[in-house]
């Protein structure tokens, strides 16, 4: 995923160099900014991840966005730090550093508006986007009874069994017992970690990890050696959240982080489940005050689990369901000109040109490729895009 | 309750001997038709008990609503039984037959309809009424585990605590364990009996219920000497349903019938709520499959019982919450005389006493306390009843 991806007709982008140049941009800002950071985000979007990254380079003014932000914070972050080298160590280690607009994109992610990740630092098996299709998030606390690693395994397995990707964040307890319960039935599971991928966290899980990394998938937004923080796990959950068609909850104390992750979920409008257990149990108390709150629903096996984020059809159409959208599946270039095209109103040719950083004739290759796949449509004053799209 | 009732402003009411006739025939009619028998209780609230056992014993034409009935089966069942006896029989034992229309009469029931009880027999140390008035139904399975028994016990002695009524049906486990739970902090516990007041069932309850007698209510739709059926239990579980603000289900297995007590609550408007358990205890897959219902609501102790059923005040104002209604304390011929008046529309002095079965000044005389109240306004044209009264 890191070489220049081909055009939906099969021949090389002409812009992929861009697009390279885009990627280790993203790379770069990884080590500066902290995730979820959409002020950030923000003025990415508005000024492109190179543009911004040889600003902040050069000591130029910072975009108004970021003119609150310290200039010289940021050069002293950058200083030192390679975005090549730890694109060619992700490579090194079989994996890529996934950003929007690449075919694997999780475009689900981009439900988190700015705050979405600058790009993804992911190893493994499957495909980061195709194994997070379809998946549901079990998530709960370190501290498990036995009750909660056995309810997490079992559900973990059969939703693994049903074609399920079992999503969680790699901790002691409740997480352990949902990843190994999907890899028991030779299912698939996704790790979204709060540090670098090559970091270590927990330590016990040093060999959980590497098994993640093995047959299933390892992800992160932080750039390789970096290490978690109390800030790091909190936004970390808004990534499984956003993420997965649903968030289940296996045990969690009333001050759990797995109820914030619940709630982000919820938010996010996905589904938000959880298991109950024995009323006196403190390892449930957290449950329980998130299925008296509106909108959760209560679960107690995987086939109720998958009621609630499946839809009908669905094994049979997974293409047609969740998170995907029109266009998900464009080479970088074309999905960066039918972003340039207003759904209200109508644009050239030459400015689309221009606000997409790409010549005219090559847009207007892009754009009757667009509009052949009803993306876009073509009027007798501009070209406009079809809603949703 | 069994005498006549006297007027608000203190005299006896002259009407008190047709009461009185129409109680002894409602307790005569409670040996002839079974609890909820809708059709029968529409016939009785059109013709008046009295009248309709007069035709019964007189071999009459059945009214139209029975005309499907079988009127020798009716006067075989009503062959051998002194209602009069029985009235004796509760007074005896302290207790009361209260009728729709007494002032010790709940009038929650009333929102059964037409299959509100014809009357309820009922001893103890509180009026059922009162005891009502505040009461939260705890129900569940008969072989519950320890876990169920010991949250039973524990909800039942906080909510009685806190000044609520514990209801239940008076059989073994979870009923059982609610009863006493409400009995060992000297709190308001009501049971609902499906057989007749005197009758000890189940056996090994024969202490239980007679403390609950004691120091607590018992009551039931049932004549003395009425043994329990299946069916019985069925419909006595629409009367614990009624008589309560929200029934909270402690263990029960899938096919329960406290689940069919909940979903009975749920159509009566009452506030359906379970304790979650273990998602492998078979006690509680009962309870889960209820709380994925909609409108159910998760409780884990007495505090968010409350929550649900009482009302901003309440513990300050109990007489402005729940199924009081304005009139609720009216003599029953004050109370018939009310229950004329139309809310749309007026009705002359005249009509209302004919429809009533009251003369006209007597009618005129309880019209006037009735205006003093304010529930019914004086127009040019005659009276109306005041909104909701």
């Amino acid at each position: 995923m890191t070489g220049p991806d081909p055009l939906p007709w099969g021949e090389w982008d002409p812009l992929a160099r861009d697009a390279a140049a885009e990627r280790v941009a993203r790379a770069a800002l990884t080590r500066l900014v902290e995730p979820g950071d959409a002020v950030f985000g923000r003025a990415v979007r508005a000024h492109g991840a190179a543009a911004l990254l040889a600003d902040l380079r050069a000591g130029a003014a910072l975009p108004v966005e970021l003119s609150r932000r310290d200039p010289a914070g940021y050069r002293v972050r950058l200083g030192g730090h390679d975005p090549e080298r730890d694109l060619a160590r992700i490579a090194g280690l079989g994996g890529a550093f996934v950003v929007p607009g690449d075919p694997g994109w999780p475009t689900q992610l981009d439900d988190l508006g700015d705050a979405r990740p600058l790009g993804l630092w992911a190893r493994g098996a499957a495909p980061l986007r195709l194994a997070a299709l379809r998946s549901v998030a079990v998530v709960g606390a370190r501290a498990c009874t036995d009750y909660g690693t056995h309810v997490a395994a079992t559900l973990a397995a059969d939703l693994a069994e049903a074609g399920w990707t079992v999503v969680s964040g790699g901790a002691y307890g409740v997480d352990a017992a949902a990843h190994r319960g999907a890899l028991v039935v030779a299912g698939r599971t996704v790790a979204v970690l709060a540090c670098g991928i090559d970091v270590n966290y927990p330590r016990g899980h040093e060999r959980l990890l590497a098994r993640i990394a093995d047959e299933g998938t390892l992800v992160t937004e932080l750039p390789p050696g970096a290490h978690p923080t109390r800030y790091r796990f909190v936004e970390r959950n808004r990534v499984i959240a956003a993420l997965t068609r649903g968030t289940v909850v296996v045990e969690a104390a009333l001050r759990s982080g797995a109820l914030i992750s619940a709630r982000r979920a919820a938010r996010l409008g996905r589904q938000v489940m959880g298991v109950p257990g024995p009323v006196g149990s403190p390892s449930s108390a957290g449950v329980h005050v998130l299925l008296r709150e509106p909108g959760s629903v209560l679960v107690t096996r995987a086939a109720e689990v998958i009621e609630q984020v499946g839809l009908i059809g669905d094994d049979l159409a997974p293409v047609l369901s969740g998170p995907v959208r029109p266009g998900d599946d464009l080479a970088p270039v074309t999905r960066r000109i039918l972003e340039t095209v207003p759904t209200r109103g109508v644009s050239s040719t030459a400015r689309i040109a221009r606000e997409a950083g790409v010549g005219p004739a090559t847009t207007r290759r892009h754009l009757d490729v667009l509009a052949a796949r009803q993306l876009v449509d073509r009027t007798s004053k501009g070209w406009r895009r079809r809603g949703g799209a």
